[in-house]
């Protein structure tokens, strides 16, 4: 194997490809010589990029062309308690950002949730989706197509299982739109996020499908999944786990924890989550469920682009008399316990702190679990920053932790 | 100040809050201790969490209740070549992810935008936002506060200035629904992605807005913004940075990249990015743009929620003659290439690599090149996707790549 | 029975209220009655209103405090030769309207898909919907009526045929937003447009649902069904009839009908009714598919509110080869040939030019043959239109028809 | 001139088509010589559409190929007291429609407007749009004619003013999407719904800028205007009027009225309209709007297509102390009192009912106070709905009108 220096040497005589550098040395002496190579041709010290602490041969399948890693802060909120459909008990809430304050309102809105006793959370269903489009040659053949598919889920379903121990064809559904024909699978994909599972499961059903109709593939995605699209297909149906979390606070909790009322929190929430919501065309009726979505994602190793779905969550807020119910449904939610990112040792660590690493007894808890702690979370993020803003000190509370 | 040992112990016995041990230790030593903590509590090993390479005290403005901090493993693709109304010449794009294929697959699109000779680029809004929501007796009222508001902007913008020297407010929009008035204040931040100052600046102008008016501020959000929904008014109207870029490649280019044909992309886009999310109900018409826009954030030390709005691209192919033509148009991209997290290490390395870090001369236009080159990223992915799924091998690509 | 001048006095009198003439003299007469003391106080002329040529009584359960009815000139457009799952051979197509050159854009239309021996057609789904909503404690109370929904939808279906001989429950799909729970029923209504079926059944339903389960009803229609509103839960899961239409035009055939070219059409359809329609935030992607709707809509007797949801179409156009191909999909019509409007003298005539007029045999074909036979209308409409783009001739051709 | 039979007999003969009769008879023949070859080519009876009371000469600019009327039902609501910004004092709201109940409902919901002495309206914007699509070459292009167009709004007005004496041009706001150029113009069309003075005055705006810019017209409509498309962009910034109504009721009124509480009513607007409606991702936060503003069109000659662009209504309903606020705003209601279908006899006495037949004085000011009309007659009919939802007596309430 050779040193960093004779990799960058060969690379920039053009004898290498910088990405084909893993196959002449180690992992970490090739990211060592490619990040030198970047660092010498913008001129730049990128010796912090390269202070990683794991082996950079175990991230293989996860990166290309690596440099080195981003180090992004960890916080902790919590203690927060969860009566959950699979979350159950006292659990903190490991939270990777930049943004100063986050961490402080979404621990504000945990100890608000503590002091009520902890909250309820459900997953009302797990379901990885994927889409593929075919062209067919005109309405008619659409409608035939979209006939055997609604008849023989059952084939298609034996040939997706084909391709997988772990995840289970739940439903087919067809679309049609002129010469396209859109189907959308949904899997059951246990603890893991699934897509992958999803992606190659509906490969071979295609394949069925080209053999016994007239439909030919034309992209094994066709944007009805839909992954990563702030899509209203996501917001209805859900994709992933669908999974709500709820709360009642007491007047005085209310008053101490927010330094507000109920009635005041509740016209927060309707004026902007709801009616500001709706004014905006938005698919999003939340004050910033995608903070913590995002913050969770990035300390646990999920798809950071998934939080785009994360952001389908309605918050509703009802004084009941003189109590306040507060909850955050997310529609979309793309999580999974094993694979992916989960991998890494920060990434793995911070599952840990959830009580929520690798896959769940039964396949599928952990995921379920973790998705209710991140509800929960969404919950409490809510609360704290409605809470501030019906206490009129959102850009105060900026201003004093110093941005 | 005191051991973390001590400080756990402490915490304990009750006598100290987990978020005030910064106010007993220098910050490493607390973070220490509140790992430590954590990791008793949970009965887990923390280590790797702990093993940041940066100054905790640094990252105080960043973070609250910290424990360490995550890896994630960064690669670059590129080169890649910008002409763009700021950006210019050749740069790599730092990319954080722990999805396998990722970098490889915009390294692939970027391989091809070279052999094009580089790809366009252009800003063509800046503006962040932010809409408070006010309370009114009824109809008539809300139209004079909205009359108001359009006849006394200057007033507005001048209580807006006085809080901020790098922020200009552009422009204010009333909305009403019903009692409520909404307005949307749109301010060119330069080179931060400008949301703080835009809500301190706002914060001014809606305490004038009360005193000279009837309207009553129930939050300073509004949920008009719309900061990290998906919502239409963003798409259709832009928020922080609206951006886009193109290419032109010839078919030789595309047959040599893709093993595929301009017809066969242009028809995976249309079917799938504009038909498919069409049928989709979505906001967002691209194949997966947010993957290219959150790894850039997490390199960068942008704020990962934002990646929400990221998702709002559209991308156009179209065969011109013998070549093929590709955009990507982002409507709301928030970037800064100062304060917030990129002011931490890394993160302000990976700027490096793009060679926006800091303010720039004349101010805005660094993170103007820094939408710039992520739109081309951007444009990167989805030509390599595209080229992928027209070859009908996402899947197997997959496999190959061991997940 | 009472004169009108005594009616009317009665009224003026205070003696009886307006609604109450019916009770008071024969349909005719209450109406007339009622027309004097509205002109009177209005001081106006109202005779016009009252030139109406159908018996008042037959129209008693179309409209309450009738006065006299609006007239609206039909005309026709076609012939019109259609291959359909029901609508099988040439029909003209009556279209209502006061917006000058619609009948005339369409027929030209018409004319095109004639020459190229008429357009395909297809009903993919008939589907009537409405969606109750049920209060809950929480979402542990959400889940589980839920789950109780999914496993006794043979029950529910059993309680909602109790209702009606016609209709028949397909499926129910729950939808759990914090402590609301939503019911979509969908119903096979044969050749009613069949909401108000659909709701009677449904509230039967509503009451074995509350005996059953903790739910509470809070509202029959909780806008999920979603009727006459402008929702993306229609465009994607469709409601009424979900139906296709196409056609392969030569190129002589655009050239000599249109005066422009394939490619010129496409490119038209590409940038305005997908790209326009996805930078708008539109749930329609077409050029004035309602146009078409509302014409026929009101020329048939069909509820006027729901041209809303016949906005949720899309339009596809292709250049394939030397031809074109175009095609228009509409997710939510909701028709009927039976019931409603459609049994008042002109809209039977207008039903009958269509060879659709009441029940089908078998039932529900005289439903499917209509929807079909408006979408190939709509398709009409949209060649034409966009060919008068294309020839960017749209703002003259209205010139000329003296508007 | 020709009497019908032989007319009949030369269309039937291929001397004559079927839209050239006009040319060789009096209007009144021609059309019933088009509908007698129709009734005999369908072998029906088409009496009743030939029993119109018009002239069909002066239904010329309104219709093409004329076969007679449909007649439809029209009831009326009220009295209606409004305080608008240019409606005020009562009238009666009349309503076309085939719904039975309809107006009923909104009968129900006058009643209790009245009972408080009437309701508030107001409009707050009052703009028709049309948005033409240009093809550039790159984004950079596109850049420069956004740029150009924000520079010479002006130059662009004065062109626009040269084709019309009532339009004037508001403003001009440019969208990019890749080498897409969209243009939205905003004009004050007075008391015209105005969409052909916007077309007509567009186009030779386009002429200004394809002179001036590389810009290339591909279509004067490119679907951001939106017309008759159920768009966000309409949602967001309004088209044609954007107008609210309101009314406060005391406990006793609402239970006095509808039989139920002002607790009562909120809920199911919140659950049904606010919470439902961002579940169906919807545009449209309301009950029924469309069955308002529909019935309202068709009686007066509006463009029955534009109900769609009616939809895109929010309802609000807050308990405020012991009362009931009730709102809704209507975000594009597209209506004229001058011009289209206003001119036939019957559409003609409808707007002499709500007295805004003609021009204003000032002009715009019928329009605006039909639209004020309109809204607060929406109002009424979502008061009456809620109400009864409310008090769960939809479907029982349908079953005793009959149907």
């Amino acid at each position: 194997m050779s040193a960093p220096e004779t990799l960058a040497d060969r690379v920039l005589s053009g004898d290498l490809a910088l990405h084909e550098l893993e196959a002449h040395a180690d992992a970490d002496t090739a990211v060592e010589a490619r990040r030198r190579l970047i660092a010498q041709e913008t001129d730049t010290d990128l010796s912090a990029l390269g202070a990683y602490a794991f082996d950079a041969g175990d991230a293989q399948s996860n990166i290309e062309n690596m440099v080195g890693a981003v180090q992004i802060p960890v916080g902790v909120a919590g203690p927060l308690t969860v009566d959950g459909s699979s979350a159950s008990g006292t659990a903190y809430l490991p939270l990777a950002t930049t943004e100063g304050a986050l961490v402080a309102s979404v621990n504000r809105g945990c100890s608000a949730i503590q002091a009520a006793g902890g909250a309820n959370a459900r997953v009302f269903q797990s379901k990885m989706t994927r889409a593929p489009v075919f062209r067919v040659e005109n309405v008619h053949e659409a409608g035939t197509v979209a006939s055997w598919v609604r008849e023989n889920e059952a084939k298609l379903a034996a040939a997706a299982a084909e391709t997988t121990d772990h995840g289970e064809l739940l439903d087919v559904t067809p679309y049609v739109v002129g010469d396209s024909v859109f189907l959308r699978f949904g899997y059951d994909t246990k603890d893991a996020m699934g897509m992958n599972m999803a992606t190659i499961a509906t490969e071979a059903a295609c394949e069925l499908l080209e053999e016994e109709t007239p439909a030919d593939l034309v992209a094994l995605s066709g944007n009805l999944c839909s992954d990563k699209k702030p899509a209203a297909i996501n917001a209805v149906e859900g994709r992933g786990r669908t999974v709500g979390a709820d709360v009642v606070l007491t007047r005085e909790q209310v008053e101490d924890r927010f330094g507000t009322t109920p009635e005041a929190i509740e016209e927060a929430n309707t004026r902007k989550n709801l009616v500001g919501s709706a004014k905006a065309g938005s698919l999003g009726f939340n004050a910033h469920a995608a903070n913590v979505v995002a913050a969770v994602f990035l300390a646990t190793g999920q798809d950071a682009a998934q939080v785009v779905e994360g952001g389908n969550a309605i918050t509703t807020v009802d004084v009941r008399g003189d109590e306040l119910y507060a909850s955050v449904t997310i529609a979309s939610l793309d999580v999974g316990t094993v694979g992916g990112g989960t991998k890494l040792p920060t990434q793995n660590e911070a599952l840990d702190i959830l009580g929520v690493r690798g896959g769940g007894d039964p396949p599928g808890t952990n995921a379920d679990a973790f998705a209710e702690r991140i509800a929960v979370g969404a919950l409490a993020g809510e609360l704290s920053l409605l809470g501030a803003l019906a206490a009129d000190n959102l850009a105060s509370a900026h201003e004093q932790l110093g941005r």
